[in-house]
């Protein structure tokens, strides 16, 4: 009797008196490294609530903010089996509302996942724009933007199944792994199509699909032997996030006095944090500036922040089943903050990877924020971050393939002089090498729909250290210019992720003779790399490029590979003696884009503005 | 009556058999740090002829090469006392030839003599181009190339007694420490007079004068608290060297078989140094090759090479009383062999400065050959070298001063994006920092003429950290474009500097009102810096620029400077709130170059094209 009388108290202040609007994480995993796990709750006046778990677990520390809707409660799931717990909240010794907490049994072998590494082919996705696989949920009632295919910055429809669908098509391609841009709630009114303004972490946005989908999405693609990369943003949540719109602090972000809403524009001075001359007022400039208007910018110093963001990206990793992480404007980040958020991730996967997005034009600079860095260590700064991208390179290849005079520096000298600076780095194959990106031109745009220049690049791409990564539609030479019609011109649909779309692209008889062409070079490439080990970790010997061609190999004890890429545009003939040292007693090899054999004695005539790869 | 004969045998040997022809270093010195001594002995056949000292001397070591004109005869100067010892050749148990060998004493503390430092202005000149001093010697008959004025590249009767003659021109303007191009004898029928070709390294050139009166520059100038840098080319010899002429082996230089007498040409390619992907073909088109036809490469490889050079430059130290070096094409010696030579030389004099020319563009790049270099670290390199030049910073003042615009990195945001690397640096005060040198077109060339430009560069020259270096005669608004007429017309004459030039800008009223306004500005600002302690090994704290305004402080414990360059055209106004942490409770400042007070409260207005040091 007196059992079910509690019951019934229990069911009434649940249902009637319930206070509790969110935990966050909604539930967890026994058995990780860092045993300690630190519950946000959130709800009216929680704070003035004592918080005790009915059984087995010990809460080791509450903590509260400015903020009476906040709790912080930390527990040690050390030994503790899976199962269900039961959290009270009580006040006045009453329990007044019981919430069930569930720790759940971790995947076999999770912790020892294995992340995207240099064998792996990445495919970058923009979901609203490859491919719409449930036009149902192209808008829903509770998110404000509505779907508008119209319109170059709205959302266009494209969702998870859209990916799932056509994941097929990427293996075919020689796709290893995906990264897509951001899937979770971005609930801003406009341009919320490229979900960098999130509005909830814990939440797959319903116009992509839900958590099940995504978790579906990297099964399917597990399936395959393909990895999943989710784009993590650590730097801003959006404006609409319901933690901003009640923040637990005013430290949570960082809020500018004098700006409107606390807004106040980054000066994207990256360098300023680690310039031993720059002025605390510039680094904060830097720093603490919001990226844009709706994206408030998240301070990484404050412990509670950084712990919900750490845990938060471990949830993704243990829910999701993840390959790895793909960091936005990693360098806008707190750095201290960030290093912690990164080693915290890797302490709890040491076999993972994450890249982060180091935009600089200086090889010094980008290496700084690779882990175990030598030049990071001058500044005693180490970020933990295992895989960095190779702007520089990029910056070269928007540039080197239309330069056909050479001077000192100029066309193929230019990714030669990239490569001159490898040492810098401390991991050279951990590095996404790329000739765009959904930030930056398309690269068939920049070079006026030239097949030709296409297979040059791809060929430098898939051939050089690294991880090369792909952006969706340049395989089948997909345009799109930035600076004149904005960012969603390089974010254009692919062609035939919609139904009822004039062509799709995703079938062989759906293309175009060139997009064929486009397609076929990169699916040979693209497979013949997946086997090559020496193209994945192999060692680099690279030559001057003289008269416009540049010829590299890579090599390890048992396999050599030979890359020439003539950017000239009349046919070249190079007297192999100058490659001695690496072409050594062989007598030929096999060219894999012709599949012919080519003699490697005396001379090799390549034709103009082509590129050839000898395996011998 | 048995020592009478003997003389007279020696004598006879002397005179009618003398097989010795040098013996190099001529003479050397007891208690330095290394006691080791290697001199080479020249002479037909000489490696026949066993040697001895006749008295308390012991050879150490005796080495021949494959030519039998040699010998490299090592000995131990330890405890051994200053005087003069004879060195006998014999044959068959017979002396046949004795050769007096001097060991001097040292200069008082002449192990311990300071180098230049961050507290000096260097000014460098091209002696050929300075002034004549000495008219008798324009020509002499053991040179070849004659005086002929009328020739941009010829010899036009520069020397050392025209520097001597005007150290107090020197002195008034502020100048602290020269550096001369070299000085030792070019024997090259033509273009001699830069001097980079030497055929002697223990020779003045004639034409310059005496290693006597290079011994007195040196001690006039340390009468006037100046310092003297030589110019020391480690890289390349004249082809008319006469060891050149008479190779003690192959291997002293690098001999290129297929090039006309074993000519090639460097490729220049000196980031092969450090490239980790570099082949070993590249590496030595690069280190093997020559610089010019003139100037065959020496193998810093081979010992005997190596102790030859660097007994010779601590002879200089020794002989003039030198202050410093400044290594010419410094990476583009073997890198080992230029690390023990600079070490060697750094052992012997630990408070010595060494500058080496590192011409690169790229900060990770130059920093990696300052001695202790963290990036050095990464490649297991350390080449000791304690200075070098700030190249980067050149490339900047050649072309930001004419933007208006600002951009992202345009204008004065070039200045602040060369500093943003100083981390890089081990020691950011031992730099030279320049808007020009015997290699690149005169500054006020490229802008024109205008003086408000020259201005501004020479505070920044004269107020960032690091050492300033002085391109002689910019401070008279020299002019000089070597793409339109050669390298001949940076280095004109110094107006004034030969009897009857129509002009003598040495003096104050033989400067036309241009030049005085050049000279003036210089000559406050070399001067006030002499005595700021501030700007020698102050610490820097810079700001962003803004509509091309660059401010930065230089500041210690006690004491600051506010530097404002407005590269705009028009007048800026400064809101000074942006620099409190520099400002603090500061009120006003002295501002040095109108010597007005300057208030530090609220903003602060500059002219257009414009820059004030401000101290407080």
């Amino acid at each position: 009797m007196k059992n079910l009388l509690s019951i019934l108290i229990l069911l009434l202040s649940m249902t009637l008196f319930s206070q509790v609007e969110k935990i966050e994480p909604p539930f967890w995993w026994t058995e990780m490294h860092n045993p300690e796990l630190q519950l946000m709750v959130y709800g009216k006046d929680i704070a003035q609530y004592d918080v005790a778990f009915s059984n087995t677990i010990q809460i080791t520390d509450v903590q509260k903010t400015e903020n009476p809707n906040y709790l912080f409660v930390t527990i040690n799931t050390k030994d503790i089996s899976p199962g269900t717990y039961e959290l009270q909240f009580s006040k006045d010794n009453k329990i007044l509302e019981t919430r069930s907490y569930e720790l759940k049994s971790r995947r076999e072998n999770s912790a020892l996942r294995k992340g995207f590494d240099s064998s792996d082919l990445i495919y970058l996705i923009m979901p609203d724009r490859f491919a719409n696989g449930n036009p149902d949920i192209d808008s829903t009632e509770d998110t404000l933007e509505k779907v508008n295919r119209e319109e170059l910055s709205g959302r266009h429809g494209g969702d998870i199944q859209g990916i799932i669908n056509h994941l097929d098509y990427l293996d075919d391609l020689g796709v290893t792994a995906i990264w897509s841009t951001p899937l979770l709630e971005d609930n801003e009114p406009i341009y919320s199509y490229h979900t960098y303004a999130q509005s909830d972490y814990y939440k797959i946005d319903p116009r992509f699909g839900t958590n099940e989908d995504y978790k579906r999405l990297a099964s399917e693609m597990h399936k395959r032997d393909m990895k999943l990369l989710m784009d993590y943003v650590t730097n801003h949540w959006g404006s609409k996030h319901w933690m901003i719109q009640d923040l637990p602090s005013k430290d949570w972000i960082h809020y500018w006095e004098n700006g409107e809403n606390g807004f106040q524009r980054s000066s994207y001075r990256m360098t300023t944090q680690f310039d031993s001359n720059a002025s605390e007022a510039d680094k904060e400039a830097c720093m603490n500036g919001w990226f844009d208007t709706t994206m408030p910018d998240i301070n990484q110093k404050n412990p509670l922040v950084l712990r919900y963001m750490v845990q938060n990206a471990i949830w993704w990793v243990e829910f999701a089943d993840l390959d790895g992480f793909r960091v936005d404007t990693y360098s806008y980040n707190d750095k201290d903050g960030i290093a912690k958020w990164t080693k915290a991730i890797m302490d709890e996967y040491p076999n993972f990877n994450i890249a982060g997005e180091v935009w600089m034009h200086n090889q010094a600079q980008m290496a700084y924020w690779q882990k175990d860095s030598k030049i990071g260590a001058i500044d005693n700064y180490n970020s933990h971050l295992p895989t960095v991208m190779d702007f520089t390179l990029h910056d070269a290849i928007m540039v080197m393939f239309s330069e056909d005079e050479q001077g000192w520096d100029k066309g193929m000298l230019r990714a030669y002089e990239n490569f001159v600076n490898d040492f810098l780095y401390p991991d050279i194959n951990n590095m996404f090498v790329f000739a765009g990106n959904h930030d930056t031109n398309r690269i068939n745009e920049i070079y006026g729909s030239d097949v030709n220049t296409y297979k040059m690049i791809m060929t430098l791409i898939a051939t050089v250290r690294g991880i090369p990564q792909v952006y969706y539609g340049d395989e089948l030479g997909m345009l799109g210019n930035k600076d004149l019609k904005g960012d969603g011109d390089i974010r254009r649909d692919f062609p035939g992720g919609w139904e009822g779309d004039p062509m799709n692209a995703f079938t062989t008889e759906g293309r175009t003779a060139e997009q064929t062409e486009y397609f076929e070079f990169s699916k040979k490439v693209f497979n013949w790399r997946k086997s090559k080990s020496v193209i994945h970790t192999g060692k680099t010997m690279q030559f001057v490029p003289e008269d416009n061609v540049y010829v590299y190999f890579r090599y390890n004890t048992d396999d050599k590979v030979m890359i020439v890429i003539n950017n000239n545009p009349e046919a070249q003939t190079l007297n192999l003696k100058r490659f001695g040292e690496m072409i050594g007693t062989a007598t030929n090899g096999k060219e894999i884009l012709s599949e012919e054999r080519i003699s490697l004695e005396e001379s090799l005539t390549i034709d103009g503005k082509t590129s050839m790869i000898i395996e011998f």
